[in-house]
C-alpha cells in the first residue's frame, strides 16, 4: 500500500459509521486473565525477541534454584544445559539443582500459574519476588513450540521423584496437567525443569554466558555447570563453602506506610487493640511508641483495630510521622561486600586501579536497601573514546537488559565525571577505560517491568547510587591525580638532571672550580633535587 | 548504621540458620491478586512519583472519555478540573465528558477492577487497550488518601443519572460499592469521574498542561476545558467538526500467529471445518487460500478444528508461512495525516522549515501499524548545543515519560544526523533548533510497561520509525543545503560587486575609456554576473 493509498483511504467517503451505545459497549466488557494479558504483552516479561527469550528462561530457572537452595541452607549446585532441538531457532533449556525439591501438590501451580508464589507476601531479600517468572517462561515456550513444561522434583533421598508435564490454560490462568507420574531419578533431591522454546543463541553481550559468568562472580558460594548448544562446557566452581548470611524477613516500617494500606492492615490484623496492632504488625514500634502514637492521634489505644474510622486512621498516620522511630532493621539485607565486589571486578577487568564501597543502609517507601558500588580503571583493551561499561546487580542477580530505564544508568550519567578527571559529554556516559559496578540489595527491589532488568528510578535510590559511585570516583581521582603528579615529577626531574652537568660546568667556569669541586657540586645539586621532591635517590 | 556496622553485621556469628524444607516452603505458596501485584509495583502503572501520579490519573480518564465518544460517534467535549483539597499535596481530579455514558451494571467493574474492559479482546485502534488504567488511578487515589472513586453516568437525556462511590478490594481484585444512588445531573448524557489523590502540580515539561496541549494538537476534533488548581482556565476549542474516520476492528493475520495461539484458537473456534476456521477466524485468508494451506500441510480440510493434533498444527503453521497472503487490511488504522502533523508542529514550534510524512503501513507480529513523523527546524529560542526535542504519540495520545526506553528515542539516536547536516555526538540525540514528532498508529501498540509511556523497540517498528524520520531528514537536508548555497552565492556576489568598479577603473585606464564607457562596462559586468548566477538583478 503506497502513501497514495493511505491518503485515498483517509479521504474515501466514510462507510456507515457504527455508533455504539452504552449498552452495545457493555456487551463487550470482559474480564482479562493475567495470562492473556502477559501473552499479548510478553515483552513486559522479557520475551520480546528470541535472543532475550532464551536468556530470560535460563535466568528465571537459575534464580529460582538459587533462592530455593539458600532458603533450605544448601550450598547451591546448578546444571544448565542448552540443546538445539529442531532447526536453528528451537532450544531445550534444562536447569537442575540440588535444592530442597518441591512438594508434589505445589508443582503444577508453581510452574503453571502466573502470580503464584511464596515470595510476594513477605519482605525478605530474594532473587524472585513476583511469582511470575518461571511460569511465564513456560507459557512462552508453549506459545512458540507447543511443548509443555517438564518438571522432575524430589524432596529427599527416600522420597519419590515426581514427574509432571504442564501447560498454562491462559484463559483461566490455571495449570493444566498433561502427565504426572513417579519416575526413577538418580538425584538425591532437587528440582529439574525443562522448557522448549523458540530462541536465538549468541555469545557475548546480553548472553546466557554473560549472565552465568556474572552470577558466578556475585555468588561465590555457587557451583554452576553449563553446557552450551554447541556442546562446549564451562564449570564455575564455588570459591567458598560458606553460604551468605541468611536475610531475615521483616515487617513493614511505619514511615513507608500509606493511608490505604494502613486501612487495609487494620481490617486484616489479628491484634485485639490498636496499640498491639502498631507494636506487632510493624517493625521498630515499641509498646510505649505505639501508645505515644495513639495519644498523639487522639485515638483510644485499646480500640478494636477493625472499628477505627478512616478519619482516625489519617490522624494515626500523621502521628506516626511525628513520632521518632528507629530505621528499619538491617539484617534483612545481605550486601555482597566490598571485598567480593573488588574480586568480581578483578576477575572481569584487568585494570590498574580498583575501588569499592558498601553504603550504609537507606530507606525508600519504608523499605530498607543497601547500595554497593565498585570502579575499575585502566586497561588498554578499550577503544579510544568508548563509553565506560556498567555492570548492574539487584539482589546478586546480574541485570543485562533495559539499561536506559535503570536508576543505575540515570545516576551514572547525572554525575559530573569531569570533576573526577574522567571525560564525559554532558548528560552522557563517561568515557575511558572504566568499569562501574552497582548492586542494590533490598527485600523489595522496584523493577521497571516484570522482566526485572532495570531498577525503577525512585529518588532515594538514585541518590544512594550517586553517593556510592561518587565515593568510588573520589578514590579514582586521588589515584589519577597521584599518577599525574608522579609522571609530572618524573618529567621535571629528568629535565633538571639533564641540565645539572651544564650548570656545573658553567659554575666551574665562573668560580674557577676544580674538576673534583664540580663533581661534588653536581652531586650536591642532585641530592638537593631528590630531597626537595622526596624521591628516592 | 555506618559501613563498619555493615561489616560487623556481615561477620557476626550467624544466628541459627532457618533451614526450610520443601513442605515449609509449600505452606508459604499463595496466589497473588493482580491488584496486590500492582499496588506493590505501582511504578509500572505510572504512579512512582506524585507529579507523575497526577498526570497519569488525568491521562487515563481523558483517554477513556475520548475513546467512548468516538466509538459512539460523538464529537468529544471534555472538562478537566483539578482542585487542591487538603494541604499542598492532595488533589481532586474531576473529568467529565459528553460521551455515551456507562450502563449502570458495568460502572463498578470498569472503575473498580483491574484487567477488565472492552478493548483487550479485539484488534481495534483505540487509546485504551488493557483495562487497567482508570481502575489503577482509583486504586492509587484510595491508597494515598483513603477516598473512594466517585462516578456519575447517564446514558441518555431521558435516563437516570447513576452515582457510585467505589473502592477496589485489592485482595480479590473486585469492586466494593460504598454508595450507589440515582441523582439529579444537569448533563444530557456522559460520564464524570472524580479521584482524590496525593500528587504534585507543576507546569511545564511532563505536566498535565503539556499533555492536554499535545492532546488538543493531535486531536483537532476535540474540545477541552481545563481548570488548573490555581483557578486558571484554558479552553481548547475544536478546529474541525469532523470525527476522524472510524478504525475497523480486524481479525488476526495468519503471518503473525504463533503455534500456541493457533492451538488455542482451534480449540475455541465456532467453525466446523479446518478450512472454514482458516477463512473466518483470520483476515486475508480466502476460501481457496485456506484449502491451499490445508493441502500443503497434508491435513484434511474438513477436519474438525478441535481434533487437529499438535503435530499437524505445526505443519499448518509452516504451510501458512509458505502461502502468499495479502498484508492485513489497513482500514483498522487511522493516521493523523501529514497536514495535521505539520499543523501541530507549527502550533508548537515557530520554525523556518517544516516537513512531515505518513509511511505506508507495515506489520509486526502480524499486527499492522503506521508510523508518521514530522520535523520542524530553526528557531532562535533554543540554547546553544541543546538537544533536539522529541514529541511522541501512540494512537493520538502524547507520551511524556520513559523517553529512554522508547523505540522512538532508540531510532532517533541510531540515525546518523551528520549525514543530514545536523550536529550529533555518536549515538546521542542530535543537537540544534530541531523538533521531531513521531506517531505510531496501530490496533495494538506494544508498550514497555503498563503505564503506556514508551513503545517497545520491536525491530520492525524501530525500522519504520527510522525510515520515516530519514525521509523527513532528507527534506531538511535539501532545505539546509539550499539555504547554505543561497548564502554562499550572496557572499560571492557581494564580493565580486565590490571589485567591479575597480575593474572598471583599471580597464578605463588601460583602454582609455570615457567615463560613460566605464559606467556602461560596469553595468555590463554586473549584468553578466547576475545572469551567470541566475539571480534577479
Amino acid at each position: 500500500m503506497s502513501s497514495e493509498d493511505v491518503r485515498a483511504a483517509k479521504k474515501a467517503p466514510q462507510k456507515e459509521r457504527t455508533k455504539l451505545t452504552a449498552s452495545d459497549m457493555a456487551k463487550q466488557q470482559r474480564e482479562i486473565s493475567v495470562s492473556e494479558f502477559f501473552t499479548k504483552n510478553r515483552h513486559l516479561l522479557g520475551f520480546d525477541n528470541p535472543r532475550r527469550a532464551l536468556l530470560t528462561t535460563v535466568k528465571e530457572a537459575v534464580d529460582n534454584s538459587l533462592d530455593a537452595c539458600e532458603e533450605a541452607g544448601i550450598l547451591p549446585e546448578v546444571w544448565v544445559h542448552l540443546e538445539q532441538t529442531n532447526g536453528d531457532d528451537r532450544f531445550r533449556v534444562r536447569v537442575r539443582d540440588n535444592g530442597p525439591g518441591i512438594v508434589q501438590s505445589q508443582i503444577p501451580r508453581i510452574f503453571g500459574k502466573l502470580l503464584y508464589g511464596s515470595k510476594f507476601h513477605r519482605l525478605k531479600m530474594s532473587r524472585g519476588q513476583q511469582g511470575i517468572g518461571i511460569s511465564a517462561a513456560g507459557m512462552y515456550g508453549h506459545l512458540t513450540t507447543g511443548q509443555p513444561v517438564t518438571i522432575v522434583s524430589k524432596t529427599d533421598p527416600g522420597a519419590d521423584a515426581h514427574y509432571y508435564q504442564i501447560v498454562i490454560n491462559t484463559k483461566e490462568n490455571e495449570p493444566q496437567i498433561l502427565k504426572e507420574q513417579v519416575v526413577d531419578w538418580d538425584a538425591q533431591q532437587g528440582t529439574q525443569v525443562e522448557i522448549e522454546l523458540e530462541g536465538t543463541f549468541q555469545r557475548g553481550l546480553w548472553s546466557v554466558d554473560e549472565y552465568l559468568e556474572q552470577t558466578a562472580a556475585a555468588n561465590p558460594h555457587v557451583t554452576l555447570h553449563y553446557r552450551a548448544p554447541d556442546g562446549a562446557e564451562q564449570d564455575y566452581e564455588r570459591a567458598t563453602d560458606v553460604l551468605p548470611p541468611e536475610p531475615r524477613a521483616i515487617r513493614p516500617h511505619p514511615y513507608g506506610i500509606e493511608l490505604g494500606t494502613l486501612i487495609a492492615m487494620l481490617q486484616d490484623t489479628k491484634a485485639r487493640t490498636l496499640q498491639s496492632f502498631l507494636h506487632t504488625d510493624f517493625c521498630r514500634v515499641s509498646k510505649p511508641a505505639a501508645l505515644d502514637i495513639c495519644r498523639r492521634a487522639g485515638v483510644y489505644e485499646n480500640a478494636r483495630p477493625k472499628r477505627v474510622a478512616n478519619a482516625e486512621v489519617e490522624k494515626l498516620l500523621n502521628a506516626i510521622h511525628e513520632t521518632k522511630l528507629r530505621k528499619p532493621p538491617m539484617d534483612c539485607i545481605v550486601p555482597i561486600g566490598k571485598e567480593l565486589i573488588e574480586a568480581g571486578l578483578r576477575k572481569h577487568f584487568d585494570a590498574g586501579f580498583y575501588v569499592s564501597v558498601t553504603r550504609p543502609p537507606a530507606v525508600y517507601r519504608g523499605i530498607p536497601f543497601v547500595i554497593e558500588a565498585g570502579l575499575a580503571y585502566g586497561t588498554g583493551t578499550q577503544q579510544e573514546g568508548a563509553s565506560a561499561k556498567v555492570m548492574r546487580f539487584a539482589n546478586r542477580v546480574p541485570l543485562l537488559y533495559n539499561t536506559g530505564a535503570c536508576a543505575v544508568t540515570h545516576a551514572v550519567t547525572k554525575l559530573n565525571w569531569r570533576q573526577y578527571s574522567i571525560e564525559q559529554s554532558n548528560g552522557s556516559m563517561p568515557t575511558g577505560p572504566l568499569l562501574i559496578l552497582v548492586h542494590m540489595a533490598s527485600p523489595w527491589v522496584p523493577f521497571t517491568s516484570e522482566s526485572k532488568e532495570a531498577i525503577a528510578p525512585y529518588p532515594e535510590i538514585e541518590r544512594e547510587i550517586i553517593l556510592a559511585v561518587q565515593e568510588c570516583a573520589r578514590g579514582l581521582r586521588r589515584f589519577l591525580r597521584g599518577r599525574r603528579r608522579r609522571a609530572e615529577e618524573q618529567r621535571k626531574r629528568e629535565y633538571i638532571e639533564k641540565y645539572i652537568p651544564h650548570i656545573g660546568e658553567a659554575l666551574q667556569d665562573i668560580l674557577k672550580f676544580s674538576d673534583a669541586e664540580r663533581t661534588r657540586l653536581n652531586k650536591k645539586l642532585t641530592d638537593v633535587l631528590e630531597r626537595s621532591r622526596g624521591l628516592p635517590a
